[in-house]
């Protein structure tokens, strides 16, 4: 398995990209994206479970029940297209055709994502100059602009690309992703305005490209928290167009050669989402074991990593574990106090449901790491369960108290 | 039912208190609580469901199983002696024990708590002093002291005391509590660091003062949220000593007033912690109606109330209703987007799940008020429930991440 160097979503044989800015954003960055595949492409998609889906997550949806390949994928930034009622859908209808119509292929083959304000009408007439300015945009070498035009809150791109040999033939998986607020993923299976798009050049079915994405997610971007809040919007998307000349079926040695890439592409895409979550100044990864079940550790992990008391500590590099024992108590999770042992990365915290007499100096230090581990140990079971978020910072508060101007 | 003019826990006939400083802040600021009864007191609490109770907590649901009357309540904050082992347990016995000692009660008469920071065992010769002290300064002017001494975090003392006639003789009940941070109270029945102390001079029997309590609790502290954290040492305790030679029994007329008069302070205290909530600059009042029943009615408006991206926005001024929305369809509560509205006060936002096109600056007109109500209909059926919350700002962050220091 080999990262490829400066990989993305082009990395894989046959994908064109481009990123481009059309003025949806008032700062002028990049706002719209566009993917292409040389030839028809299998496909999965796994979607925000919120009530209230943006209209291109209900197309994206339609298309994974009807649709058994597509070419490419539009996506913008700055605006969300969410909750604007029917007149949304039929915008994101209509970002397809146009996109269909610059490439060349079938408007049920274009894939459509929109990340941004939620409430605000798409202009249309800004997307679709933006789509021409973005298809006479599109290369082999496009995948770091179309990283770009994706971000919204996001302060650097987030995108990579991993190769490995079957039988003497490369295959190729990249990805990239956006995501740094209301990202709180469970998605299908279990949620953030989180997007990422996948590419790979093997050949593989769209169902069992659709069972290992969901595996896939279910162990990486829905095991990031920044915020607690989930996104209208959320959108993971595989496109498989078979360029290699490498099928993978499932069941094969293959096939776990290609899960395993994929796994790299999603864990490491989430890992930078949390690194980068808004305002975050450390990474924080929660790792729960000892509970009665894999369920109740993920409760108590979630309810850590979305603790404003423990989020704030750690901003200010406090050992503060009472207010983690505090989270993990009223987390649903059951288990004796006595029985609890924490750690920060190698150092004792707590053992049987008291300090465990490391001198706080030693737990400062851990505290001021970029990037620390928080072990809670119930005690109780073999339940297992690890979630990855960040602290909460005044960058946070000013972030998200501004969005809107 | 009248509003006794700087009414607090020593309003009612019969109650002496006294709040001073004994060295357990750092600040210096008063620290320590004394609540006496003339007499003996029938009693109710209510506490923390928490699987890590502080000790004295602890000790406190002993004592409502075991004593049928009590005298005296002790309560320090700076410390909150929870998360330190059985000696936690020890320190609140004692804590008793001196009480009992300077005010001549019996040790099991005597109810505790603190209040303060996890992990470190209470400093008793500090205590013991404090106690002491504390004892000598018991007056029936004290109440506004006792109400000052167990502040943290909170930027103001919380206290008030009504009154209601029966057959000609005056009922009072007083209270006082506090709690800034650490606030999303569900006890016994149902979560704070929150800490009330309600006293009366009614005669009430102790099945009647619990289930009146239980009532009025989860109608009014369990609806507060400040920051979603549930703490180590909720209670709330009431005290009825009889000292009015009212007696009231369940059933009667005089049981609603009774009721009703607790429900005022209760509600009163509760709207109180959400105000002073720790930086916060609004009280927002989170209604949702029309939801399929009460129970998903309250998971949608806790998951509002409990959004740091609904609660950013309302401190940035925000009307960014997507926000709301999106929380609304994470919750778990079951509806149709095209059937929901939202009301910012008197102001229509959203009407059949899409904006009601009410300028902005209208919306930004109501955001600006120091409290406004969310009203959100689900238009699903005929749950409501109601959540008292705030804000999130910088100086929410700069209160927690510094707390430790």
């Amino acid at each position: 398995m080999d990262f490829v160097e400066n990989g993305g979503v082009v990395s894989p044989a046959g994908f064109q990209a481009a990123g481009i800015a059309c003025g949806l954003k008032r700062n002028k960055a990049a706002d719209l994206a566009l993917l292409k595949s040389d030839c028809p492409c299998n496909f999965a998609g796994t979607f925000t479970t919120n009530l209230f889906p943006a209209a291109p997550v209900q197309l994206c949806k339609e298309r994974v029940l009807n649709q058994k390949t597509v070419r490419a994928v539009v996506v913008n930034s700055g605006v969300a297209n969410a909750c604007v009622g029917l007149g949304g859908y039929d915008d994101a209808v209509k970002m397809c055709e146009i996109t269909a119509r610059e490439l060349g292929v079938a408007p049920e083959e274009v894939m459509v994502s929109s990340t941004g304000r939620i409430g605000n009408r798409l202009p249309m007439d800004i997307i679709e100059k933006g789509i021409g300015m973005a298809a006479k945009e599109l290369s082999y070498e496009g995948g770091a602009a179309a990283a770009r035009a994706i971000m919204t809150t996001d302060t650097r791109p987030k995108e990579l690309a991993v190769s490995f040999l079957v039988d003497g033939k490369k295959v190729t998986i990249g990805g990239m992703c956006k995501g740094a607020g209301m990202i709180a993923p469970l998605m299908a299976v279990p949620h953030a305005t989180m997007l990422c798009y996948i590419t790979t050049d093997a050949e593989v079915s769209n169902e069992t490209l659709s069972a290992m994405l969901g595996e896939s997610v279910s162990e990486s971007f829905n095991r990031v928290n920044v915020d607690g809040d989930m996104s209208t919007n959320d959108t993971v998307l595989i496109l498989a167009n078979g360029a290699s000349g490498v099928k993978i079926e499932a069941g094969t040695s293959a096939a776990e050669s290609f899960r395993s890439a994929l796994d790299i592409v999603t864990v490491t895409l989430a890992r930078a989402i949390a690194m980068d979550g808004e305002g975050a100044t450390k990474f924080v990864s929660v790792e729960v074991a000892g509970a009665a079940n894999d369920k109740e550790a993920e409760y108590c992990a979630r309810t850590i990593a979305n603790s404003m008391l423990c989020k704030t500590a750690w901003f200010g590099c406090d050992p503060n574990w009472g207010r983690v024992l505090a989270a993990a108590g009223r987390s649903g999770a059951a288990f004796s106090p006595e029985n609890v042992s924490l750690d920060y990365d190698d150092m004792p915290v707590v053992r049987n449901g008291v300090d465990a007499g490391t001198p706080e100096s030693e737990l400062c230090e851990v505290m001021n790491r970029n990037e620390f581990t928080i072990h809670l140990n119930l005690g109780e079971g073999n339940g297992t369960f690890t979630v990855w978020t960040c602290d909460i910072s005044h960058e946070y508060v000013t972030i998200n108290a501004d969005y809107h101007t």
